[in-house]
């Protein structure tokens, strides 16, 4: 097809009558498709049903220490699944805490301990310091926006390379300014671009001389087994990287098993080094007497090692695939040519990264509301919501099944094209 | 048996002798007696072991609103469960957040979140005050304290009384410093004193006029269902009696199932006015996309209601009675009529009090540890750790079987009369 831009006046007026037509009978069919949010489809959830019942008799609940793990006790998580989860993340297990069911959890908490009783390292709680702030890559998560948001720590927009975010920026900021305490990272299959930070971009985060002693990388890796395809991309350990740069405290990683078994019912778990973790655990160990033991024995039992792990993420795989073809072929279908867009084509994570001409998401995410489509919030991926170039889109193609999905792209692209068009039009002075 | 202060000095120091053969019997003899937590027992671990397998398959993970328990969402429970567990403490369903297997972190996270972003009528976040500080009626439960002194709240004693903390005391602080934003209260079976609250103390609670108009009564209500005996107390609601007496977000009220069901794998939840779950809605939120559901699930297909949830107790009650009652037939056998200590006969919950003569606690510790019965810390049970008297002991004794707490009981008392003679005999200035 042929550039949009390309075309005359009346041509694009006829395109728009057309498209305007489309759009008016998906506005009288009423339906609700959902593309918002980043979560597994009941297919997904369903490769887990064996995990469900795997404790079942009082015998079934203790640790390879003999340690009833329905009773109170064990702050950082049962031997057993210290290891599996540090054998998926490539650290050592006493670099490991295991939590509850939701990393965003421990996030938030690392920043709410950070606030109220200071980090190793840190002069003084960071609730006493006049100002914090956060760097932070955009187009990225927005619950790591909000997070920011509550605590009132300013955030920096970075801009995210095709290789991770804009490294020349993060350190001059963060070597010459004493207010950044931290950075968001999503450094494999990031939410929602789906970049991989290079080795390179790694090696420089390692290698930052903060000027802030008790500034922390937050590394969420979410997606760190969470490959569409066989052959895949390994990212550098940036905890090894640290340590060998001399800044061994500098980073706090995350990670969980929400797409990996369920959502609401998965293990999460933040590593660090011996000594960040053994400071947390002193004051972790105020808040709990601990985590779900059981649920990290159900995770064992299902999970012998890393390797049956690697074989459920494959079936993951097998079923997310279809549905990012399914949005790449509607938008190479619909939009292919036309040069009014600009999409990801991930190896991994959860997300397609759609941006529209600027000036152009606003609308079409309104033009989609009509048309029974839900996309997340328009500005949602950067720092207070805002979007200044009013063109970024997320697309979480895993929850929907695929015979919907392709519903809602092509309903999608229509809405799509009918922004461009208006935009070409008013920008070419014509009535639309 | 007659009261040591009639033996005559040569009397308490055969008395002694006696007492010294026996502890150094003890000591030879290598076993480790612990009597320092209140951990259920394996056996009443047991009585839930039909909940661990109660979810199957995958058309088991729905709640009555057809939602997937298994995905993210839901922020304060699924409704089933807020249902019954609103009706076990008394509650609306919609005064309910059901948290995650910890009731201790979720007060922890209340206290974090009053200090980081304040309470809903906080002038300004407890983090920008001068000073913070909670009562503390003592002796109490050391956890608490604990979280008071993370927070560097200045903790101020107040004494327990026969039917709750000194009233008078709490209405005057409360009424007249407007530092004191908070007071810890286990009003029914105190831990570890096994007070129940009565009415009068609880509406005086209800009525109070804090100075400062952010202050909470952190109501810690972990022992709402856990009778001893068929015949109870009830304790009056305290969020009826504040919204009654005009002061309808004045308290947080916390309880979980970890002795229902399990201590590591119970569902924990935070009851208040309905204002104030609204305002914490609003803060979690952003900390979590909600706790696990498929537990939820699990507990109330084990407990079709309040009637089979009361059932479960009646088992719990059933195993414990006889540990108590172990513990004080001991304490009678061994200490009654010798006016050297004082022992609680409580109706519920998991401790006995014991109170031993002024300054002989650490000792009895001491030589309990020499003999290999582990007790909770001395003091462990006041604010800084600091019983001034030196004479309060907690006694746990629901985790050991009741040979093995015959046997702790046995050398205890041991311990507590070489420590009482030793110091009858020093204030007569006797050797001994």
């Amino acid at each position: 097809m042929s550039s949009y831009f390309e075309f005359s006046n009346e041509e694009l007026q006829k395109e728009l009558e057309e498209l305007r037509a489309r759009h008016a009978r998906y506005a009288a069919d009423i339906v609700r498709l959902d593309m918002t949010r980043g979560k597994p489809g009941a297919d997904q959830l369903e490769l887990s049903e064996k995990m469900l019942g795997i404790i079942q008799t009082n015998d079934d609940c203790f640790d390879e220490n003999g340690l009833d793990c329905r009773n109170y006790g064990l702050l950082d998580g049962i031997p057993e699944a210290k290891k599996l989860f540090a054998d998926v993340l490539g650290v050592r297990p006493e670099q490991l805490i295991l939590g509850g069911n939701s990393s965003l959890n421990m996030m938030f908490d690392t920043v709410a301990r950070a606030f109220c009783f200071g980090n190793l390292n840190s002069v003084q709680p960071w609730s006493k310091e006049e100002k914090i702030k956060f760097l932070c890559p955009a187009p990225g998560y927005d619950r790591h926006f909000s997070i920011c948001q509550q605590f009132n720590i300013q955030m920096i927009y970075v801009p995210m390379m095709e290789d991770g975010p804009d490294m020349d920026m993060v350190e001059k900021l963060v070597e010459t300014d004493e207010a950044v305490k931290g950075i968001w990272c999503v450094p494999k299959y990031s939410n929602p671009t789906g970049t991989v930070y290079s080795d390179q971009v790694i090696r420089r985060f390692a290698a930052l001389k903060p000027k802030a002693r008790d500034f922390r990388i937050f590394w969420d890796n979410a997606y760190a087994v969470h490959d569409l395809y066989d052959e895949h991309p390994q990212i550098l350990n940036i905890l090894d990287a640290c340590a060998e740069a001399g800044n061994p405290d500098m980073v706090y990683m995350f990670s969980s098993t929400s797409k990996i078994t369920y959502p609401g019912s998965g293990v999460a778990m933040l590593a660090s080094s011996v000594d960040n973790i053994e400071y947390i655990k002193k004051q972790t160990g105020v808040q709990t007497i601990g985590p779900d033991k059981l649920n990290q024995l159900r995770h064992v039992r299902m999970f012998k090692d890393k390797e049956s792990l690697m074989e459920q993420m494959k079936k993951h795989a097998a079923i997310l695939r279809p549905k990012f073809e399914a949005v790449d072929s509607a938008l190479e279908r619909d939009l292919g040519g036309k040069e009014i867009a600009t999409w990801s084509k991930p190896l991994g994570g959860y997300f397609v990264n759609f941006d529209s001409m600027s000036g152009c998401a606003k609308r079409i995410y309104h033009l989609c509301d009509e048309a029974g489509v839900a996309l997340t919030k328009v500005g949602a991926t950067f720092p207070y919501g805002n979007d200044t170039e009013d063109r970024n889109i997320r697309i979480a193609p895993s929850f929907p099944p695929v015979e919907e999905l392709t519903v809602a792209m092509e309903r999608f692209t229509v809405c799509v094209r009918i922004a461009s068009i208006e935009k070409i039009l008013a920008e070419r002075g014509v009535e639309a």
